[in-house]
């Protein structure tokens, strides 16, 4: 419920209210320390999207609420939508997909592998320690172009392998379907057709629903018992090329062209990702079905298996990324237009972030540094602010990140505990009598021996990269 | 004006509506070579801010809505306001200080130097070609902690000058002033103290605005004619340590406290900016005000003076910074807390990305290239491509950045025309013979003579890497 809120005196005068200090539910702040964890993160990520050659583009965090409209099916409850303050009517993105077909039909680009990095927004009911906010960032990579079957969508699950293995999440599994397969199946069990995407969203609650309960949900929602069983018969299988080899034998389904083309080109996908090798992580698993609306092939979504002995184990479990074949998003913003045909994914890092944050601490992940500080120009004398400052000057002029104090007279011992406390490996002393021989004395902070010497200032900054290396 | 919108109905069936394709006004999506070009950017700004130690952090595009209430005076109308979908009421973040200064204030941190990279939304008119968005980014500084006077401002205005120097965006200034300085000079010319907001933001448009037209306003907002040409008498004066002499000669503002603080402060800062050399670019100018409610101390605004003669020159006029010192505005959200003074800056990257856009297209930059891409896989035979997804796999294994055509059967002249249209160096050549003999062809894309040679696929990855470096 919205709490009750007095009008805002525009351009009041500043006034002390004290008032409840957080952020909005569902999302949070990244201080340092997790800053540099997740910049390691996406730092590998960006690096496999690359080794794909993937170039980068970016679009606006929110779009016109009609771009979003009728894209997500049930999930489309979730969008956060902006007030009207006069103007056009807008939305938070919900992904980054929507926007990238928006994108290329707008621009008319037929052909494009891209990344795109960036948070999206859903007014989900968070679980936080879970990994799941309403603020979130998800990792894409998208291939558009009217290409040859199963060929972009196998490098899409090689990609997705990569970047789980870099990430050295455990063990994975990316289980796969593909819609034509679900609708052939829907339709040999008997299932309307206008009723695919309301029983596709039924099945795809079974990951977390016990059959019965889904069975429920597809009889209110117009099945017979009897239909509803047939299908449970089929998405309860999971298997590889053995199940894909059955299912082409069961005679029922394969008078259904949609699950005869469908069963076919799972079968070409798994003979490519045999030759990429990853085949081990791979599942042919009826019951994935994904909810939005835009998916028309392949689908698939990969889910950590987890290790209860590692750290941040309590959030090893799940799915950190889905994606699949959407064909016809594209012709949606432009009917005019050739096919767009597109395949692709979305990681989301929060859980992955949780797990490494989790490692981070128990000192899995080496030193995490959040200071890029390499010296610290310091001083045991009053006095000398301005000494100290022409150093540092001097240092930054010559591209070194260095520190001072910004007390005019510091304590010497408190900038010692600051080079400790921020891991500065050097420290260089300004005194009286070093200033007038034109000089300073250098010294490194963890050295065994804590020697000083004495460097003129004209050769500092060699000193400092000689040390530095 | 809100256009009239149909309730969408949620969950409905996909359909294809023709509609107009558009990013909301005021913003815009990046291309790849425009994102190559804001990553260079970011790249030459974030080295900087390291350079003076800085950390980074995060938080989320939106705010509850109270905690941006009475921080921003007259702007506070261009808040982005979240529509009241149940819950608590949101605002996207307009500026990234205001963030800094409750997350300051919830985590109770008395002492921080951060950077953060992020975009910001005001409801402005937009002008686009000017590089003014409603979608845009700011890259803030800002030091938090209870120092001595001056030292951190003056590393803010050396920081400043440091990045508009290694951007290379022409001749700038930095102009100067003090919020005591401005309400000294309020309280010298007669005005009460209840419009020394009002008055300064008029001040604050003297940039824009010609005097006589800023004059009225003050004797609209209630001033005679008489106070505001006073404060005109003052308003239109700029210079360096000179002109701090000559009003701290000035009998009737120096026996105002506030001014004699200020002056006093601003002329300790010359000091130590002349240390740090860069006293060419400053001008202490006293019609900088800046509009927001916050600032408490020093203030200050780089502006690009530009070159007619040079790229991008309709846009290299005009500010691209500012700062100054706020040092109430995180004890507004916890007034219990101790004193957090703070001082910082945003630089505005739209202008400049504009530039270095225009720069980039006329060849100064050097090559810019969007494509990561080092190997292409191609064949000049048919039903290779399994081969070829064999040889890049092992590529992608080892690290190479590779593509192949997602054709099944692709023509030749197209696979070299790729390798030429995304400066893809090399080309590795899959065919019928080498495959028998175990092996692949490589040749330069560029080179004078396409000299092909014949190498195993055992000693492929190795081959390529001698031919990169």
């Amino acid at each position: 419920m919205a709490a009750e809120q007095p009008g805002a005196a525009e351009g009041s005068v500043i006034e002390s209210t004290p008032f409840v200090l957080k952020c909005p539910k569902g999302t949070r702040d990244y201080d340092p320390f997790q800053m540099a964890i997740r910049q390691r993160v996406f730092g590998i990520i960006t690096t496999c999207f690359k080794r794909h050659g993937a170039v980068t583009i970016s679009t606006p965090v929110f779009e016109l609420k009609e771009t979003l409209t009728g894209k997500y099916g049930e999930d489309s409850k979730l969008i956060y939508d902006l007030a009207d303050q006069g103007g056009e009517l807008l939305s938070l993105r919900y992904d980054l997909t929507v926007p990238f077909a928006r994108y290329l039909a707008m621009n008319k680009i037929k052909q494009m592998k891209r990344f795109h990095i960036a948070q999206v927004y859903r007014r989900d009911n968070p679980a936080m320690t879970k990994g799941r906010f309403r603020e979130f960032y998800q990792c894409d990579f998208d291939i558009a172009g009217d290409y040859d079957l199963m060929i972009p969508d196998s490098e899409c699950l090689k990609l997705l392998h990569e970047i789980l293995t870099d990430l050295k999440l455990g063990n994975f599994v990316i289980k796969v379907n593909h819609r034509k397969i679900l609708d052939g199946l829907f339709a040999a069990c008997g299932v309307p057709t206008d009723k695919f995407r309301a029983i596709c969203s039924a099945v795809d609650k079974l990951d977390k629903t016990p059959w019965e309960t889904v069975r429920e949900e597809m009889i209110e929602k117009g099945l017979t018992g009897e239909v509803a069983d047939a299908i449970g018969g089929y998405v309860q299988l999971s298997g590889g090329s053995d199940l894909i080899e059955k299912l082409q034998m069961d005679a029922s389904l394969m008078k259904i062209k949609d699950a005869e083309n469908g069963l076919n080109e799972m079968q070409l996908l798994f003979q490519y990702c045999e030759i990429m090798g990853i085949t081990g992580q791979l599942s042919f698993d009826l019951s994935l079905a994904r909810g939005l609306d835009y998916y028309t092939g392949v689908i698939f979504e990969a889910i950590l298996k987890g290790d209860s002995s590692s750290p941040g184990s309590t959030v090893s479990v799940g799915s950190v990324s889905g994606g699949g074949r959407y064909d016809e998003l594209v012709n949606m913003f432009d009917p005019k237009s050739g096919k767009v045909p597109c395949v692709g994914f979305s990681v989301g890092i929060e859980r992955i972030f949780s797990i490494m944050e989790a490692r981070a601490k128990e000192g899995a992940l080496g030193d995490i540094r959040t200071s890029p500080t390499v010296v610290m120009v310091a001083s045991a004398q009053k006095e000398l602010v301005k000494e100290r400052m022409k150093v540092s000057n001097m240092l930054w002029d010559a591209g070194i990140p260095a520190e001072m104090s910004y007390k005019k007279d510091p304590k010497f011992l408190n900038q010692i505990q600051f080079c400790e406390q921020h891991g500065i490996p050097l420290i260089v002393i300004v005194g009286a009598d070093e200033k007038e021989k034109g000089g300073v004395k250098i010294r490194e902070v963890n050295a065994r021996r804590e020697a000083e010497s004495f460097v003129l200032l004209k050769d500092l900054v060699d000193e400092v990269k000689k040390r530095l290396t």
